[in-house]
């Protein structure tokens, strides 16, 4: 891989832009681009701001105009092949004249992939690879879901420093501080999908919705799911018009992440209580775990994790220790950890 | 109360002193004293250095000799004022000549105590007060078991992120990390008591010595004591040759408390399986928990808690958080919390 410093400063340029915070992506990567001309100056800079907007490409083209023909585009994953709600950029930047094309990440997914040859065989230099890394950091939750055909699942939990996420009487308000549960709000808010089991909208009648410090609900919502074959009281709250929610006729996890992922969804925040949670671990489909634990002993009550099958301490569960944060301005000290289920 | 800037200068020396490391305090607090001559100047330094060795006056009056004389004594604890190994402090003092004592902690031993009143009967000038909270802090567990008259308890536990302290099968090598286990060590060797339960002894048959990094014994061993009604093999091996080891013959954990007063102990550290923790506990007996969480999961096991009698959620158990440390150096990342049983 060969590139310039003016394209290696527009790389960084354009994973900063594909990185604007606030963008709603949907089911899409985050994708920047920056068109630079022949004297390594940029002449126009674009973004993708979310599903059925612009491309990253065709909005620094549309920025560009004519300016675009002869430039070197610098871009953070391969330009698409196909037609999707929007036109291929290959044969956008075909069309507008592009010399160059240096991308950063190569598209993961089979329907998307191609653009690298397409424009190729248009006769454009094509560089792979620039700060690829950094482009699939930037886009980990969605490559993992192009890369395993099912969305990427965080499974979040709260325990006492006893393991317990209830008291006897079944009372558990609150086990979590105000300042773990606003954490929550935050990483509910990174997901596209909120899913729990039946007996979970059964007994504990959630909202799922995703809601700020003031309570508020944001002004998009995940996808509220339920996965389970028992029927559901329609009145439930899961049910109601704060944002979309789903009833997955299914027990199988494997079968409720496959219909999630068939309706575009890449990362789903599982909130279900223990023995869903449990079904998911043993079948190899948790991908992450956030833990808060509340520095409080109940001594007896609802365990916090279900039974795993394990009898035998050399066979625990041990998966590796990505984050361990004291939560900031927590009068109760919550501590939360991250976890990736691999075994160490 | 009225103190020059050198005497301050001295106390901050003598409290220094006092906390000298590596001294095997037994059951007597950390004391420094320095004796000023009338310019301000330092005459001789001392501290107390273990049961049955001069009190820290008495180890500075020894030093400075004949130029004790007309001297400002400034000393971290109220010369004492009683007869034990050693002779009273005050009387000492006013031996010496000494001019004017200034001093940090009142003594809270009634036995010890009235040291000012028999300086300032012999003449002496007394200032009390003086970084008493620094003083206090040096010798917070003698200060807590002297107040309290009982010994200060420190309960530690190991756990999985959901609670369990050993496998459904009864395996629990190892829940903590090897750095937890080093981090134990050095906690049980700033105790003078390991204590633990007849079911703890029979069961598990633990040797409850602190041992170094080489799984070496240290030369100075807490007392080993054992409680509960039940008769115990002789063979078992907390009888060894290793360290004293005592079984106290109760179940009520205030006698317990009151016996190892009474010969002289002042931090227990309390290891001894849930059940007897839950005793404690309930008995408002527990003044400092010490929690090693490892970052797996069993989903089934031993709890490392038991019972406290709690049903709702209001009425948990919320200690104080004094402290969260992710251990240095661990790979297997384990958390230890420091909490103090108040009610927050």
């Amino acid at each position: 891989m060969t590139s310039t410093a003016a394209e290696q400063a527009a790389m960084r340029r354009a994973l900063a832009l594909a990185a604007t915070p606030g963008v709603p992506l949907g089911p899409n990567p985050r994708v920047g681009c920056v068109l630079l001309g022949a004297d390594g100056t940029t002449v126009a800079e674009g973004y993708h701001r979310g599903a059925g907007t612009a491309h990253a490409e065709a909005d620094a083209l549309a920025r560009a105009g004519d300016r675009a023909a002869g430039t070197t585009a610098v871009v953070t994953l391969e330009p698409c092949n196909h037609t999707g709600r929007t036109g291929p950029c290959a044969q956008a930047l075909v069309s507008a004249g592009v010399r160059r094309v240096v991308f950063a990440q190569a598209d993961p997914n089979p329907a998307a992939a191609g653009g690298a040859d397409t424009l190729r065989a248009a006769g454009i230099e094509v560089e792979s690879g620039l700060l690829a890394d950094q482009a699939r950091e930037l886009n980990r939750v969605w490559t993992f879901a192009v890369d395993h055909g099912r969305p990427f699942v965080t499974w979040k939990f709260a325990t006492t420093l006893d393991g317990r996420s209830a008291a006897a009487d079944g009372t558990s308000r609150w086990v979590s501080s105000k300042a773990s549960r606003l954490d929550t709000h935050r990483l509910r808010a990174l997901c596209d999908v909120m899913l729990v089991g039946t007996n979970t909208v059964a007994v504990d009648d959630p909202l799922l919705t995703v809601r700020d410090g003031q309570d508020r609900p944001l002004a998009v919502q995940p996808l509220r799911a339920v996965m389970g074959e028992r029927d559901l009281d329609p009145g439930r709250r899961i049910f109601n018009g704060d944002a979309e929610s789903v009833h997955l006729r299914t027990r199988d996890p494997r079968e409720a992440l496959a219909e999630l992922y068939a309706r575009d969804h890449q990362h789903v925040f599982l909130e279900g209580g223990p023995t869903l949670a449990a079904a998911f671990l043993q079948a190899g489909l948790v991908d992450e775990i956030v833990v808060y634990v509340a520095p409080m002993l109940l001594g007896a009550g609802r365990s916090a994790v279900a039974d795993l099958g394990i009898t035998t301490i050399t066979d625990a569960f041990r998966p590796r220790v990505t984050d361990i944060t004291v939560l900031e301005d927590d009068p109760e000290h919550n501590v939360r950890l991250t976890l990736a289920p691999e075994r160490i």
